[in-house]
């Protein structure tokens, strides 16, 4: 029982004990295929997320390794694939090419300091306690942002695709025009081929291996090949073209083996840099940490496991940490490539592992056949995945679901587009923070009355009900703060007015959990005029805690009528009865 | 009767004719009296306050008379009285000394711009109907801003009752041995004088008339002239004293009349003076704004009349706007005074139309006399005025009430000391939306079971109550948002855990009387989740809007489980029944 007790605890700390314990032959051979599809798939996403986010490709690759290992010992999800993601991409490229960050030059520097910032953010997030911080940004918010996140990457691959660079056009019409007729045919040629490739692999191919019955879990294999195999055909088609003399975008050298374990980065993040760069990798934490639960619930819930949010930011965090000491850019949870992982049959984060495994070994032994993969069949490749996570639909079911939430999934979206990614997602947290409190401040309240035969009391606007004179019950649905309490007095004050022969009020405090010092002094403001216009304030139904709260201080001594158990007793006391 | 609709819509506007209508000699009478009473202390108030703001003495004056006459018009309150007050001066004078507002120079006009911005920024809230702002400014982050500052406000203070400037030691202790060494004896009788006169007049002069059986609108009368009275002795002896070669500080010249309306203001706005000034105004605009509300409330609940905050903020921002266009400084309700004017006995704002004409006599007329009023008497009457503001004990009340209201009252008091005003105040707003959305994410939930030959359902921690094998009965006692919905699941899961058995769960939703977007969702993974696992999700008691919200979604037709109209049906259909 004690061994018992000892293992429970050392699991909370490090969650893969938790199915190591019971790992059988069966979960292996489940895990060692899934995890060589995900790596599969793991070098072109890593060497085309780096370039994505302006850095050289080996940072995408390093961020392949060590962080996933990282992940698999301390994260709660059993598929979640960590490594480098195309929104993490898109926002590292914001910061870098923000001119402050922009002038302090060497970005491979500035992208680990990122990664090493964004991880301690998210353990001191773990420490904290602030796993719940999750809830501050609602879904509409995170769907439009990833909505305009993702148009962003499309603005910025769709260039390559014709052998161009990032236009500088701003509104010019003209100026585009002479823009898009610099492009390369060949490279068009080539971006077409891929996409083909791509499509292939992804759709025509399974639904014709499924018509021929073969096994799904094969299919699944060879659909998810697609990526690797477009990069290879198209490499080995732009290493014949370069020979001829053309001229094809390509990724360059990517240096063999590993970076020494630098810590050099951590002098550096207390610098100019690291101060510089603080805010975004805020920005970073969070959306990190936000997509990544996300999607490691989806996956548990398909299968009954448990995410800790918690844990979930010890486990990202560390896995920020571990990029940042091996050279990568920061990491987070990938849609796609958990999907992939999980429905190639992984059982549990051994199939991570291994692709972690196979990475180390392309990083050594396969980068000399990395140089001249074409950025043009990343920039398809990136495409293909990326289209998919712009939902402009959703905005209008959201619209149609809850205004509210529309408009805050299209402000987000176009905030991110209009003002940049930060600005965006800031915008978005504020528009739901207010709607919430500006929801919060209208609480439900009911003047009621009692159902004939009973010792119920509902809504006298919804149920026939005897009322009384002089006494007026007034139901209130939600604690009493400082965001609903105004409204609530206007409330009173209004009933007051509509029934000015009122003696008695009494509040009814079913629902009532809490009372803060603002809502405290307003009541005690309201006992007071009350008592000046003749009338008394009373009080039923009200919690235990509620009333020891209220005892700490004069209000109920002070209080000009009297704090009854149930309602029925207080209309016994105060009803004058045969009038309705 | 359509003339009575025309002038109560007109009454809505101009809420002057509500008491125009039944306007009384006997209201004139006691209007008067208070009229006189508030200008006898608007006189040394406005002149004080301009100074402590670090203006000219004519800025207070000319904001005494314009303004509150434009709020007599527009105001709901009938006795709040408008002017210059201290807390919006030290907001000004924060303003004026930031060093990128001092280095465009010509603090009058700043001081001028602060007035016209803080006036629009109200209209323009007034038409966003955004009065409910006051709600983001809980009771204890108000105490403790005011608190704080006017502990600054004292700090400005103290060396002036010394005939000292503001000392510039930081926390040289020595430094500040040879600064109190340099203080003026004079000043320092003088200012004993002043206080002692001032005591006289508000403790001693009352208690006595009071044993002697002076009515007491005497009473009132007599304590309130101590300002003035004060301020009249000290001009003489400071007089006499500068005739005999003394050095002491006094305002010095006054300009007699009022300066031309002024539309330059407007221009400057719109320069770099007026954006450099906005975010003073804003937060000027703001406590100016929830201050005069908890004022003018204070006094109409003791008469029962309604304040409309809405209203509020169209009379003090053309108040404002009046002050700018007058010369004037920003006004807003002044405490003291209001509640001098209320117990001098005025019924409505004719007290201060009256007020307001004598300040234009005075500044007309008496602007020689102001010349030599000591500076030091000036700082007397503010600190005896903004002493009783500082509630330090209050920070203690509020903490053993409530713990985080305690910490909010106080991190906002040491933010306004160590940071500055307008840090302190968006440190204490912040910590009380980041409080209130900690508490809205976790609501009360309940696992209910029934109360034995009812068909009430109850709390099985509280109640002794029947349940049934492979049903679970959940009550959740709020909305479903984005800010709980993380919180409820966690709930749900821990639960099934705990009973493994469960084939049904039941969510009873009397209290929901909203699910968001990000709930719907998370309730539509969960339903896929239990489905997943061979288990039933059913409603009960939703009340008609949300589901008529439910059915523009595809959540009803997935659901596993039905929808019941009373939990009670719920458990015929799906309890085992004989196992308890």
């Amino acid at each position: 029982m004690m061994m018992f007790d000892n293992t429970y605890s050392l699991s909370r700390f490090l969650p893969i004990i938790d199915w190591l314990k019971t790992y059988q032959r069966q979960d292996f051979a489940d895990d060692l295929f899934a995890g060589i599809i995900t790596a599969i798939l793991l070098v072109p996403q890593g060497i085309a997320y780096s370039i994505l986010a302006g850095l050289p490709p080996q940072l995408g690759l390093y961020a392949s390794i060590l962080p996933p290992i990282m992940y698999a010992l301390l994260g709660t999800s059993r598929t979640l694939s960590v490594g480098p993601v195309s929104i993490a991409a898109i926002m590292i490229a914001s910061a870098l090419t923000a001119p402050a960050v922009a002038a302090l030059g060497n970005p491979v520097q500035s992208a680990i300091v990122l990664s090493l910032e964004s991880g301690i953010i998210m353990l001191l997030m773990a420490v904290l306690r602030m796993g719940g911080l999750v809830n501050f940004i609602s879904h509409p918010v995170l769907t439009g942002f990833t909505s305009g996140a993702a148009l962003l990457i499309i603005g910025s691959q769709l260039p390559q695709t014709l052998g161009l660079k990032t236009p500088s056009c701003g509104i010019d019409i003209a100026c585009y025009t002479t823009y898009l007729q610099g492009f390369n045919s060949t490279t068009l040629l080539l971006s077409i081929g891929a996409l083909a490739l791509l499509l292939l692999f992804s759709q025509l191919l399974p639904t014709l291996l499924k018509k021929m019955g073969v096994k799904p879990v094969i299919i699944t294999a060879v659909s998810k090949c697609g990526p690797l195999l477009t990069v290879v055909l198209t490499t080995i088609v732009v290493s014949l073209l370069l020979n001829e003399g053309q001229s094809i975008a390509v990724v360059g050298v990517v240096p063999a083996g590993f970076p020494e374990l630098s810590m050099n980065v951590m002098t550096d993040s207390l610098g100019q840099r690291g101060k510089l760069l603080l805010p975004y990798a805020a920005f970073i934490a969070l959306i990190a940490y936000v997509e990544s639960v996300a999607i490691a619930k989806v996956t548990a819930n398909l299968r009954s496991e448990k995410i800790i949010p918690n844990q979930e930011l010890i486990g990202l965090g560390v896995a920020n940490i571990a990029a940042a000491l091996s050279g990568g850019m920061p990491v987070a949870g990938g849609f796609s490539r958990t999907m992939v992982n999980f429905s190639a049959g992984a059982r549990t984060q051994m199939a991570m592992l291994i692709a972690a495994v196979l990475l180390a070994v392309a990083v050594m032994f396969c980068s000399p056949w990395f140089t001249n993969i074409p950025k043009a069949a990343l920039a398809v490749i990136i495409l293909v995945a990326i289209t998919p996570l712009v939902k402009l639909k959703t905005i209008l079911h959201t619209w149609a679901y809850d205004r509210g939430d529309g408009i805050a999934e299209a402000v987000t979206l176009l905030g991110v587009l209009v003002l940049g990614i930060e600005e965006g997602i800031m915008l978005g947290i504020m528009l739901t923070i207010a709607s919430h409190l500006r929801k919060a401040s209208q609480p439900h309240i009911a003047v009621v009355g009692r159902v004939p035969d009973t010792e119920h009391y509902r809504n006298i606007k919804r149920h026939h009900v005897e009322t009384w004179h002089h006494l007026l019950l007034i139901r209130i649905d939600e604690s009493l703060t400082f965001a609903n309490i105004n409204y609530i007095e206007e409330f009173l004050v209004t009933e007051l007015k509509r029934q000015p022969d009122t003696k008695h009020i009494v509040l009814i405090f079913t629902s009532v959990s809490d009372i803060d010092t603002t809502a405290l002094d307003a009541l005690e403001s309201l006992n007071q005029a009350l008592q000046a216009a003749g009338k008394t304030l009373n009080i039923s139904e009200a919690k235990g805690p509620v009333l020891d709260k209220l005892h700490k201080t004069d209000f109920l001594r002070q209080l000009t009528g009297q704090v009854f158990f149930r309602t029925e007793d207080a209309v016994k006391q105060l009803g004058v009865t045969g009038i309705q």
